[in-house]
């Protein structure tokens, strides 16, 4: 079955308190070349059938609505059995 | 700065109750064709100076060790500016 990936980051003008902490961790811990943390969410799911354009407008708008919180998220990348698919909405 | 992004997912052999929500609430929502969601986490960072191999190398322990829970959680990509980095630690 086709694997879909949905990748959703918080969005770069709010701040990101896990991605802070993390920063700090790291930095305690001797890393202090990685800068910058921010932490989002990783969603993979199989789809029953071929992905026909009309799934894949499905796909969209399910991580648009569903998967991510569009006032505080963004989704970065959504890969369809590891190929990448263009995101259209940024224009929005 | 080079931007890293390291991928963590639940490991496959154990129950993700996020994941199991999610796929009951896209069921009820009548996205039935979408199956067996797991969800997991994305970091996102920048490192200080160029990436040599050296730096590649902190990357995959810092993932591994920090970013990463060993016992419920497998590193699945690290990539740098876009380009995918080997995983070679599925052979232990």
């Amino acid at each position: 079955m086709p694997k879909i990936v949905v990748d959703v980051m918080p969005k770069a003008e709010l701040l990101d308190p896990q991605g802070k902490a993390t920063t700090g961790a790291l930095a305690r811990l001797g890393y202090e070349k990685f800068q910058n943390v921010r932490v989002g969410k990783r969603f993979e799911f199989t789809v029953e059938g071929e992905v026909t354009s009309e799934v894949l407008a499905e796909v969209c708008k399910v991580a648009d609505e569903i998967l991510s919180n569009d006032v505080i998220e963004d989704v970065v990348a959504i890969t369809v059995d590891d190929e990448l698919i263009e995101l259209e909405d940024e224009a929005e």
